[in-house]
């Protein structure tokens, strides 16, 4: 690579910066940024930005600072002592420097950084005169040495340590602050003597000193917890990173110095306001750790009027220029205000949706622009309890993220206890080895539900999110012990009714009670939701099988169901008996005995959802899991279940083992089950057309939409939708009504994927079960997956859980693939996802660029996925 | 369709015919060939064949004949009338005819025929005259009028012979033979009494007869069974069946007249000789029946010496004519010799060989065609003890065919006694409900094995087929209770000592002691398998894992070994303890002191495989199956490892619950194994490197292929391929030597066909693994299949079991997407397939089209492919 035409370093400082904000592939985010705001007249100390085509090239170079970059520093630094009046080395008043990584795109904390550089014997001297403590400049000494000697020099801190508390002890006192002036000079020179010893003396000359720091800065943008971070985030190995050498300034010269962070609004609200705190007589650090109690940024006016109208001109002037809410630090030295940092806030979901929102009222962006500021992920916490950010909370262990949001109570070992429990006015946390069908009336009045087994498609997590509940699913340092009513982790032991709480979020235990807020859809939200409509393409549906999930979905803008589950309605109350009684029929006669039973259950449940959804499409899965999911595997359970059907538990052990299959994803269930037994596929038939036509004559237009699962081979999905339309019409014949309706099939299977267009002949509609696809594309069970993908994404060898987020590289050419097949056979056909991708952001803008018709996603996605497809389409617009 | 243009009826006698053999598409595969022979000026009966485009004309016809097709049947039935010197219709010397079915490809037993015809009050007089018997006519005449009814007038037999049974009844008599003319009349007088009965008058017009009975024949081609038979062979509904209408010729027409069938050469053993029967006085169902012994064909030339030299000379003729071994029909009616049937001889394996051979060394065929004689599956009968032909079996139940050959043994329940009853001298076969690693020795002693669960890749059916002995797998109705030491089939119980047989190439259970033979290896087998070494341009190699196999295999005609899983060196012996150490190991310390153990182990077996194989190449598995699988999960099993390992029953119980999955197959194995236990992986590349290098200084050269199973994501494959290179490069340095080795990975989860041109760049070869590739392309897994996967077959859903032949449709389209990519990348990438389907013919084919270096089948199939791969090259230039 060559890089001899252009620069290779840019200053700013004098109201001038070579640089601007566009910069940042040359200089990194923060020295683009420290341009803009000294191009926009803004107070920064001034200093120069080293390129990162430089650090490509110290590469090339054997590791060296060329001749041609040494040059260019030694001008720029003169630059910057004329600016400062200051120079480089003077033991009168020193300039001093700060030594910065800056690359591309941040990587927080993975480079390193030196401060106070300039400092030598000589040079200690002027700070201390400068700054009028002697004791102040030797601590500086003290801790550049430090600093130096561990990122330059790659020393270990634990030495300088030793010394230090050497002191301490020999002086009797704790604290380092209780230390003299002689004291630091003692540690200063045990420092050097120690770095003699190992053959290093400590470079007194500040230039020689610049140099070293800026080559370790270099280095250290191949350390390996940095290559690490750039392989996880795809960051390129070649963008490289600028260094950014800037003027120290100091907040802690006395009273009339001090330091501050602030934002220019309520990074927690959104609010309007000015936002912030500061320390007089500070350095930044000292905000950060909280020994001294800083003060509302109000307060400043009072303290110092004059830097606080500065401020005030200058936080306005930057958020108008960014058009975005601005984290700034700043830091005023001996009066004089400095800004050493801008860039766009943090906020919370609340702020970020609040921010956007009046920020479009007030002219300042586009709605384009404000639908691009919330990120869609974040908004999940605007639907569910969360844990109060401000409590402190002890996480005891980690499990899967199963079903977000936050609950608290007292932990119960059983759904039995959960029940009396709640009778008694408790809050519970049902704490479960794994949770079952028997389970259902404890999960319904637990406020979370725990298991230390099972995966994101568990029992429990799959009940958990349907029912919008909270969940920590598969949570392996659990040992939970149903008889002893104990849930050890590690040696902590939790008793029956001791507190813990639960954050379904992010999968973790937190020992006892925590605060929760539960945020909510405040004015702003439902204004920029109805925003996405105006961009969006693609259509959101909904997963729901009960009228309650369907009207929250229908609440967050759900435009129909893509996925009513019809198994999810076999486990109620005593639906389940009916189940099993077909199940265990012996023959058809009696298994179509057993199905009688359940048409009219069937058939009120999709009347009822018809009516919700008034008109809007319903697609019904037609029964997919495979039998044995219905049967109880344990002995008590299984008297209970011989009990309630009149036959021997050696009948029911019999059956329940002859279902058993040693892969059941891959076994007898889906369409399969539809194809040896026709008659279940009939009477589902038969409960969705005469639920349709009851919802027609009540005024409720339906067609509903019926959808064949697990297709691998196009005679499955022929053979099956004779027999549904042969059903469909008798029924349409016999209630002498018009009805249309449409048959379907999910694509799930990578065979299916691999032969869509001849599917597609038989097929209305396409719709992706893109969790059974991913499980199938990788071979990979996500239930069993615990045990090593965790492992995998800490090692980078996949980036995110395929379950999470789409695989595009993988999964996504067998959709690809699938797509130019279909489409080629009917290019009109309609096609969806109903996988718990359709929720996820990046898979939904996927599902936008692909040309998917519509995504289909839990309830309290739906807003996710009407912010990710409008997104999708902004993006378009701006690539 | 139009077929104006084109002749309808074509005619054949008086040795000439309008047809000939290459009109198979128009005059169906029997017509085309009678009128060849007509041609050739062999006697033939005359008559007519009605085109297969006129089926399709009856039925846009609304099922009538046509009168452009009428007129075109009269003219040549006057042409047959004139050519036989008969009268259709006559009373003194009638013209009768057979009608029969034909379609382009055999369709045995699927559509109707009719005889006789032509017989009605008056022509059954004339045949009484012609045969000189009364008897014979009205019998005759009796036959037809009820196959008449059933065929063309689509009546019941049941009705006719209840009449039947009435006059034998009646008159006191047993067998149809007793019955006297006057019984006959008697009988015809009902028959037709019932037709009128049913508002039917029996036609008397023989040409309605003949229009009746073609009209018939055209609709049999779209009765229920043969449509089935259609859909489950891929014949098209359109291509239709042709008639042919033939005259009839009598074989029992007295002591002048027989009838007999006959091969050109001896169908059993393929030797050159004229080999067949024939009944004098008898028609061709005498023969088949067996109430008469029919005569040897010599001795028809003491019999009928003229008949005899002239049926020489035919079959010499015939078989030169159509270069292949013939089965022939004929009968002499009063002398006079007529050919009914030619047709290519249905023949053993041995015999196909034989003949294939000898014909080429005859000059009569080439090479080219001797391989394409001979069907590879066939072949699998010579390698493998069968069932003696002869002998009468009685199949008591049906498993899956899950290692192919015969056994014979007395029953056993348990390995332990298997092993005793063999020290006593006792054969026996091993009954379980399933095997585990700890039967091994039984089953190593045992004839054969029976288990009632499990499928194709049971432990069972890997571990029979690896020792190349016979196993039923999976034989459902086969009740096992080890207690009570009964095998139970329905209400048959089977004790511990009785006889079975197994038949593992059907999966079949045979009561008692059946006979078997044991085909062997002749000196034209292998003359052939030399010749298909001229032609085939895939190379065969062998999975294979002890020296035994690879030493079967290479005798067989192996090029190395394509598979050798290492997890089968497992098993034996004191292995399973250190393996089990391995497994229970808490952290890498202690699995690393069990895997020190294992070393010299795996190291001394890769070494003998090398020493056997002598440079061909061979290729090195990784562990690929779960840990689970090494370790017990019955109580008494686990009782029997804590005592064995020094632990608790709790501990050994704890670990196998924690390594228990839902979905094993889609679980924690392969190379997700070795990423997460680095240290098993590193001891399998030091084993392989160390035993190349020792074999290398004996003299042997190696270049060992280290396989990564299992992979998904390129970043495991280059994860894996650096931790393989950084030991293996240690050791060949530690060792101051130099040997090359190639690493490469199994292609057998979808997402790594989807993603081929990346793992590309990380492989140096790949291999297919087809039974997963199909597993999780289907989202099927083998095991569980049963319940489910023979329906499917039967009702045409799936053409094939997947597992058994590749399905191209596809899984093949996997392949092919995978292959472009792959090869874009690395043009001469070396690419196999190690999955069953490498010893499947049809599977051989696609490999070698789609442009596979090599297959990999068990040691017993490398016959086969090799068959298969010459036949590929051969198609092609066919095609």
């Amino acid at each position: 690579m060559t890089t001899m035409q252009k620069k290779k370093v840019y200053f700013f400082g004098n109201k001038k910066a070579e640089g601007n904000a566009t910069m940042r592939n040359d200089l990194g985010g923060k020295g683009a940024n420290l341009a803009e705001m000294t191009n926009l007249g803004i107070p920064v100390p001034p200093g120069f930005t080293i390129s990162t085509d430089e650090c490509n090239s110290y590469y090339e170079n054997n590791q060296q600072l060329s001749a041609a970059l040494l040059k260019e520093i030694d001008e720029n630094l003169e630059k910057v002592e004329q600016s400062m009046g200051l120079k480089f080395g003077s033991q009168d008043d020193p300039l001093l420097f700060s030594v910065r990584s800056g690359a591309r795109v941040s990587m927080p904390g993975m480079m390193d950084t030196v401060l106070n550089l300039g400092l030598n014997d000589v040079s200690v001297e002027g700070l201390a005169k400068k700054s009028g403590s002697a004791r102040f400049a030797y601590d500086s000494y003290r801790r550049f040495i430090q600093m130096f000697s561990n990122v330059v020099l790659d020393l270990e801190h634990g030495a300088f340590e030793k010394i230090l508390e050497k002191t301490k002890d020999s002086r009797g006192v704790t604290q380092d602050t209780d230390l003299t002036v002689e004291d630091l000079k003692g540690i200063v020179a045990q420092y050097k003597a120690y770095l003699k010893d190992k053959g290093i003396g400590f470079p007194q000359d500040p230039k020689e000193q610049l140099k070293l720091a800026i080559g370790a800065v270099f280095r250290s943008w191949n350390v390996d917890r940095a290559i690490k971070y750039r392989k996880i985030n795809k960051i390129s190995a070649e963008w490289g990173t600028a260094v950014n050498v800037q003027a120290m300034v100091f907040g802690n010269m006395g009273e009339t110095s001090g330091t501050g962070v602030a934002f220019t609004r309520d990074p927690g609200t959104g609010e309007k306001k000015f936002f912030g705190e500061f320390l007089m007589n500070a350095q930044g650090e000292d905000v950060v750790a909280g020994i001294r109690t800083p003060q509302p940024i109000l307060e400043l006016k009072n303290t110092m009027p004059s830097a606080y109208q500065e401020l005030e001109d200058i936080y306005l002037k930057l958020e108008n220029h960014f058009t975005d809410m601005q984290d700034l630090e700043f830091t005023i030295q001996d009066k004089k205000l400095f800004l050493l940092q801008t860039r766009n806030g943090k906020r919370t979901a609340p702020a970020a949706v609040k921010v956007a929102v009046d920020m479009v009222k007030e002219g300042m962006i586009s709605k384009k622009t404000a639908l691009m500021r919330v990120d869609p992920e974040q908004i999940n916490q605007l639907l569910h309890p969360m844990i109060d950010p401000k409590a402190q909370v002890k996480v005891i262990a980690k499990g899967l993220p199963a079903s977000p949001g936050a609950a608290v109570g007292k932990v119960v070992f059983t759904a039995h206890e959960a029940e009396e429990w709640i009778e008694k006015g408790e809050k519970v946390i049902l704490v479960r080895e794994e949770t079952s069908p028997e389970d259902i009336g404890g999960m319904h009045v637990a406020q979370g539900i725990l298991t230390a087994r099972g995966g994101m498609t568990s029992h429990a997590a799959v009940v958990a999110r349907g029912m919008g509940k909270c969940c920590v699913a598969g949570c392996g340092a659990c040992d939970i012990n149903e008889n002893t009513k104990l849930l050890k982790v590690g040696s902590l032991e939790i008793k029956e009714g001791d507190y813990i709480t639960l954050n379904g979020s992010k999968g973790e235990v937190i020992l006892g009670q925590v605060p929760l807020i539960k945020a909510e859809l405040s004015g702003e939200f439902g204004e920029l939701m109805q925003w996405t409509d105006e961009f969006r393409r693609l259509k959101v549906r909904t997963n729901a099988e009960t009228p309650l999930d369907a009207k929250v979905a229908k609440t967050f803008g759900a435009e129909g169901i893509g996925l009513c589950r019809t198994e999810h309605m076999f486990f109620e109350g005593d639906r389940i008996k009916a189940v099993r009684e077909m199940i265990l029929a012996n023959n058809e006669t009696d298994r179509r005995k057993a199905l009688d039973k359940l048409l009219p259950i069937q058939k009120k449940d999709f009347l009822e959802l018809f009516q919700v959804m008034r008109g809007l499409p319903v697609t019904i899965r037609l029964l997919d899991p495979p039998l044995h999911e219905f049967v109880p595997h344990e002995a008590e359970a299984q008297q209970e279940m011989a009990k309630e059907m009149g036959i021997t538990v050696a009948e029911v052990k019999a059956k329940v083992d002859k279902l058993s299959e040693f892969n059941p994803m891959l076994g007898h269930r889906g369409c399969r089950l539809a194809v040896t037994y026709p008659e279940i596929c009939e009477m589902q038939t038969r409960a969705i057309i005469e639920a349709a036509i009851d919802a027609s004559q009540a005024g409720v237009s339906v067609e509903p939409e019926i959808m064949v699962p697990l297709v691998s081979e196009v005679n499955e999905l022929s053979t099956l939708r004779q027999l549904i339309k042969d059903v469909a019409d008798a029924v349409i014949k016999e209630k002498g009504v018009k009805l249309n309706y449409t048959i379907g099939t999910m694509i799930e299977i990578p065979r299916a994927a691999l032969t869509a267009d001849l599917i597609a002949e038989e097929a209305d509609f396409f719709s992706y079960g893109t969790n059974d696809l991913t499980q199938m594309s990788f071979g990979l069970s996500r239930d069993d997956s615990g045990s090593f993908l965790p492992e995998y994404v800490e090692k980078g060898i996949l980036k995110d859980d395929p379950f999470q987020v789409l695989d595009q590289t993988g999964v996504g050419r067998l959709i690809e693939y699938s797509f130019e097949k279909a489409r080629k056979v009917k290019p009109n056909l309609k096609i969806g996802i109903c996988g718990e991708h359709g929720g996820e952001p990046s898979s939904v803008e996927y599902c936008h660029r692909v040309g998917f018709n519509y995504v289909s996603c839990s309830p309290y996605r739906v807003p996710i996925a009407r912010l990710a497809a409008a997104q999708a389409v902004i993006k378009e617009t701006l690539a």
